[in-house]
C-alpha cells in the first residue's frame, strides 16, 4: 500500500473524549472514529487489524474443527422467551419492534439462535459432535460505554458454540477449543492467562476467561504463587477456617455515634477493629429487598452475592428504598430487628461475635452484636472479594493479583438451552436425550483496544507484527531525490513479492512528521531510506518495540531484512 | 475440504415455504436457514460462497483505489433527521429507542454515516478525491420479505461512497466504480446488463442499475434494439409525439354502464377502443389525495408518479377514501368535478380527446370528455410504463424487453447529502464548497439468489467456478475400497497444492446419493473416482453445466485434469 493513496487521518493532538490510552491512540492513529456513545466507525488502519485478527481466529478455529456460519444479527424475541431470557436479560438486551409491531431484539450472543439452528437439523448421535462458530457483529446496550472499542456497544465478536451427545464429548470439545484459544492469543502475540470465572448472563457449569495482562484492565486476576490456580476475582473462592469460638458476647447495647459515617470511622470511634464492624447495605434483587452483611475490612462481591441469591438484576437500593426500610437516614443500618426480605451474611462473619452494627437510627449504632442470637440471618455464604491475607483455595499457598482485560471467555453450558429449547437427539439406543453445549467467545474488536493497553509508549502504538496493520513502513525521507524513491520503491516491490505486508510512507512530507507518524501508528517495523545512507551504501532499520536501529548493506539489503524480520517476529514471540 | 467434517444439511424434499427456485435450493442444498420471516442464517456452504463473492468485489474496489472501511449497524437519528430522512423514508426504516430512549435506527443505507464521518475529517481539496466503501450486513424491514435472499430484510451489501471537488471529479468517480462493476459481475460469471435507472429513495442526479438476466427477475428492463439504451422500465421514458389534433368533442353525457367493472368491460360495452378509456386512479401521496388519468390500455408507473408529485410515501387509496372522495362505489372515479389535492394525466392523453370516464356516480360513465374542457388538470406528465408500441426514447428504434434482478445500483448523487449536513471542503482558492458525492451499492447476498436463478436445471444449482462453494468435489465412489480411497485422497491432496478449492466426498455413502448431492450443490466439476475406471487407468470427469462427461489418463491426471479445468473456466468466460 501506498500511504499518499491510503486513508490515514492521524492527529496531532491526544481528543479529549479518551480516557484510556488504546482510545487515544485508536483515535489520533486514525483507526477508529466515533459515531455516537459506544458506536465506532473502523477506518482502513482500524479494520485491517481486525482482519488481522480475525484470520488468525478463522485458522485456529478451522483447525481444531469447528466450521464457520454466519447468524443473524436481528433476532425475534420468542427465541429468547423459550429460555426465559427474554424477561431475565437486563437492558443490555436492545429490545424492539418491527413494523408489524412483532418483538426483536438485537443479538448480544447467540445461545437461543444456534440453539433453534441445530434443533431443527440434527437427529441422531450420528450427527454429533459439531461445533459452528461465527464472526460478527454484536450488540449489547451498555449502560456506560466506555474506554473505545474496550467497551462498546456495538462491536465485532466471535462466537462458537459446540454440542455433544454425552458429557466426554463436550469435555473433549470444551479443551479442544480452550487449546484453540490459548493458541489464537499466543499467535496474536499477547501475555496473556487463562482463569476461572464466573459464567454471568450466559449460564452453565464452568467457564474461562483469557485475560490479556496489563496494567489498567477492569477485571482483576488472582493467581496462586505455588500451584496453578488462577481465576476471576469475581469468582476466587474465599476459603474461612472453620474456628468456632467460644468467646462469649454481652447483651448488645445502643450507643450514641455523632457525625461518624464510614466503618473506618465507627472502627476509630470506638475503639474496636475494623473487622469487627459489620457493614449491611442493602440491595435491590429484582422485586425484593436484600441486606448483605461484610465485615468492616472485606470489599463486597456483587457477582458473588447475585449468584447466591439467584437473581436477575441486582443493584444498591435508593436512598429512598434505604430510609424506609431501616426508618432513619443513610449510614446506619444494621440487621437487628431490619425489615428486609432476606438477611445474606458473609462466611467470614460466621466465626465472629462481639460485633458492631447500624442500629437503624440516625446517629447510632449497636455493639456487642451476635449475630445468631440478635438477627434472623438467611444464609451465610461467600460475598466478599479475595484479598491479600487470604490463601489459595486450591492448595492454600499464597496469592498474588494482577489485572487484566478479558478478550475470550468459554463456557461449559450443560443442558441449559438444548434443556430450555428441546434441543435433543437420538442415541445409540435410540432413546431421545439433551444435547450437552458448550459456548466460545472472543471479543475481536476488543483485542485491538487490549493488545495496545498492553504494548504503546510516549511515541505511540506498537502492534505484535501479526497484527500490525501493516507489518513493515518504508519511510521515504525525501521523496523528490529520484534515488531515493527509486530504492525505496524497489524495496517495496520486493518485499511485496515475498508477502511481507508494507506500506510505502510516499507522501510528500517532511521526515520528522513521517517519523512521528510511523511511531504513533505502531508498526514493528521501520525501512528508512535516506541520502545519507545511501551514500554510504546502507538503509537503516528500527525496531518500533526497542527502539534498536540497525544498518543494513544496500547490496544484500533483502537478504539481510528477511533475517532480521525473522528475528523481530521472534522477539514478540511469534513464529513466522 | 473433507465432506464428512463439514456441514452441509442437504434435504431430500423442496421446502414448502420457498417459491422461487433459487430459495428452494438454496434450503435444499444447506446454504441457508430461516430464522424468522426474511431473516436468514448462512450455513457454511452459504456463508463460502458469500464469501467468494466478497472477495471479488473486495479485489475490483482496491484496484480502482476505493478503501475499505466498516461503518456502524446502529444509527443516531439525528444524522437522519438532518438530512430529513428520518421522517421522509418509509417503515422500511427500522427505527427504536436505546436505554436512554434516544432513537436510533438500523442502517438500511449509509449516506449520513459516511458524510458525518467524512465532514469531520476532510479540510482542503488536496484530500479529495476519496472513495470509501464496506462490505456488511444492512437491514431494510421490507413489508413483504420474499424470495429467500433475494428480498430479505436483513442482508450483506457492499456501499461505497465517492468525494469530489468538482463535477468532473465526481463524474470520473462514478465512471470508475461503472468500469469496476462491469469487472466485478463479468468476474463472478454472471450475464448482466447496466440499465440507466430511477434514483429512489437514495435521490441525485442520475444511476444506473447492473442488472442479472433471469427469468423470475422481478425487475423489468427495456433495451433498443438498434442503439446502446438500455433501461428499467420504472425510469424508461415514454416518447409521446405532439400531433395536436383538431378533432371536434361534443359536450359529455352521463350514460348508464351497469356490471360494467374494467377498462376494458367499459370499451366493449361502449364499443371504444381501449384507449379512449380514461383510468382514473385515486392515490394518497403522504397526506394529500392524488388522481393519475392513463389511458385504458397503459399501466401506471408508480416511481415515475411519485417522482412527479415529490412525495415520500404514495400507496393507493383506501376503498374507504375513494368512497368519501367520488360520492360513489369503486370503480367509478372520474377527473369531471372531482374533489381531489391534484390530479395529474399521462402524456399520452395530451392529443386525446372524446374519452370516456367514470361518472363518480355508482353504474355510470361519462362520454364525450374532453380533458382540458371538462376537468381541471393539474399536469400533464410521463406517468405510465413503456410498452411494445412505443419506440427507444434515445434513437426512435424499436425496443425490447427482458426481466433483470437488480445486483448493483450506482448513483451520481451530487451535493443532495453534503449541502444538507455541511460537508465542504476549502477550494484551490480558499472557497468553502460543498463536496460532491457519488454511491454505489452491490446487494452481496442478493447475488448468490440471482446467480441460482440464471444458471440452475432439474437437478440442482450449477455455479460459475470463480464463486462456486468448492470449485471441484471429488466424489469417492466407495470409500471402503482402499485403492480407490487412496488415489482419491492423493489427487484431493495434489489440487489443494495448486490452489484449486476442493471438497473430497469422502462420506459412507451410496454413490447415487453422492452424484445427487454433487448436481444439487453445483460444484461446476466433478471428480469421479471409481473401482472401475481405475481398472482401465482413467479417472472420470464431469463439467456440471454442459452434464459432459470424460475419461483422464490416471498416470497423467493431474496436468489433464488443469488443462480440462481452464476449458471450464473459459466456456464461462472467466479468466483463470
Amino acid at each position: 500500500m501506498r500511504f499518499s493513496r491510503y486513508y490515514v487521518p492521524t492527529l496531532k493532538e491526544d481528543p479529549a473524549e479518551a480516557e484510556v490510552i488504546s482510545h487515544k491512540l485508536l483515535l489520533r492513529g486514525g483507526f477508529i472514529r466515533k459515531l455516537t456513545s459506544g458506536i465506532y466507525s473502523f477506518l482502513p488502519m482500524g479494520l485491517k487489524v481486525l482482519n488481522k485478527i480475525e484470520d488468525i481466529i478463522r485458522e485456529e478455529m478451522n483447525r481444531a474443527g469447528a466450521i464457520e456460519v454466519l447468524l443473524p444479527l436481528v433476532q425475534p424475541a420468542e427465541l429468547w422467551k423459550e429460555t426465559g431470557r427474554w424477561e431475565r436479560y437486563g437492558k443490555e438486551l436492545l429490545r424492539f419492534k418491527d413494523r408489524h409491531n412483532r418483538d426483536f431484539c438485537l443479538g448480544p450472543t447467540h445461545e437461543e439462535v444456534i440453539t433453534d439452528l441445530v434443533r431443527h437439523e440434527i437427529r441422531s448421535y450420528r450427527q454429533l459432535p459439531l461445533n459452528l462458530y461465527q464472526i460478527h457483529t454484536k450488540f449489547r446496550d451498555e449502560i456506560r460505554p466506555r474506554f473505545g472499542l474496550m467497551r462498546a456497544r456495538e462491536f465485532v465478536m466471535k462466537d462458537g458454540y459446540s454440542f455433544d451427545k454425552d458429557e466426554e464429548g463436550a469435555r473433549k470439545s470444551y479443551e479442544s477449543m480452550f487449546e484453540a484459544y490459548n493458541r489464537i492469543f499466543k499467535r496474536i502475540g499477547l501475555v496473556f492467562r487463562a482463569v476461572e470465572a464466573d459464567t454471568g448472563q450466559i449460564g452453565g457449569s464452568f467457564s474461562h476467561e483469557f485475560m490479556v495482562l496489563a496494567e489498567t484492565g477492569e477485571d482483576t486476576v488472582v493467581a496462586c504463587r505455588k500451584c496453578d490456580y488462577a481465576a476471576n476475582i469475581e469468582k476466587a473462592e474465599v476459603k474461612v477456617e472453620d474456628k468456632k469460638t467460644n468467646q462469649s458476647c454481652p447483651m448488645y447495647e445502643i450507643v450514641e455515634t455523632p457525625n461518624v459515617h464510614t466503618a473506618e470511622d465507627v472502627a476509630k470511634f470506638l475503639n474496636v477493629p475494623k473487622s469487627k464492624i459489620v457493614k449491611t447495605l442493602i440491595y435491590k434483587a429484582d422485586d425484593s429487598f436484600v441486606a448483605a452483611l461484610i465485615p468492616g475490612d472485606r470489599e463486597l462481591n456483587e457477582t458473588k452475592l447475585s449468584n447466591v441469591l439467584g437473581v436477575g438484576e441486582l443493584s444498591l437500593a435508593s436512598y429512598e428504598d434505604v430510609e424506609r426500610i431501616t426508618g432513619c437516614k443513610v449510614g446506619f443500618a444494621g440487621p437487628v430487628g431490619l425489615n428486609v426480605d432476606r438477611i445474606i451474611a458473609d462466611n467470614t462473619l460466621l466465626n465472629s461475635t462481639d460485633l458492631v452494627t447500624g442500629a437503624n437510627k440516625e446517629d447510632h449504632h449497636l455493639i456487642h452484636v451476635d449475630l445468631r442470637r440478635d438477627a434472623k440471618i438467611d444464609m451465610y455464604a461467600d460475598i466478599v472479594n479475595i484479598d491479600e491475607r487470604d490463601l489459595c483455595p486450591k492448595c492454600g499457598g499464597e496469592i498474588r493479583f494482577f489485572k487484566g482485560i478479558e478478550v475470550g471467555h468459554i463456557f461449559m453450558l450443560g443442558t441449559k438451552y438444548s434443556k430450555a429449547m428441546k434441543a435433543t437427539f437420538l442415541d445409540e439406543n435410540g432413546k431421545e436425550k439433551e444435547m450437552i453445549m458448550g459456548c466460545y467467545g472472543i471479543g475481536v474488536s476488543r483485542i485491538i483496544a487490549a493488545a495496545i493497553e498492553q504494548n504503546h509508549d510516549e511515541d505511540g502504538m506498537i502492534f505484535p507484527p501479526s497484527i500490525a496493520p501493516f507489518e513493515v513502513v518504508i519511510i521515504v525521507l525525501n521523496i523528490n531525490d529520484q534515488k531515493v524513491f527509486d530504492t525505496a520503491e524497489t524495496i517495496y516491490e520486493d518485499l511485496k513479492m515475498r508477502g511481507v505486508d508494507v506500506i510505502l510512507d510516499d507522501r510528500d512530507e517532511r521526515a520528522g512528521f513521517k517519523f512521528k507518524d510511523a511511531d504513533l501508528l505502531g508498526f514493528p517495523m521501520q525501512i528508512i531510506v535516506g541520502q545519507k545512507g545511501l551514500q554510504k551504501g546502507v538503509v537503516e532499520v528500527k525496531n518500533r518495540k526497542t527502539k534498536e536501529k540497525k544498518e543494513l548493506s544496500l547490496d544484500n539489503f533483502i537478504e539481510e531484512f528477511m533475517a532480521w524480520r525473522k528475528d523481530v517476529w521472534q522477539m514478540w514471540g511469534l513464529d513466522i
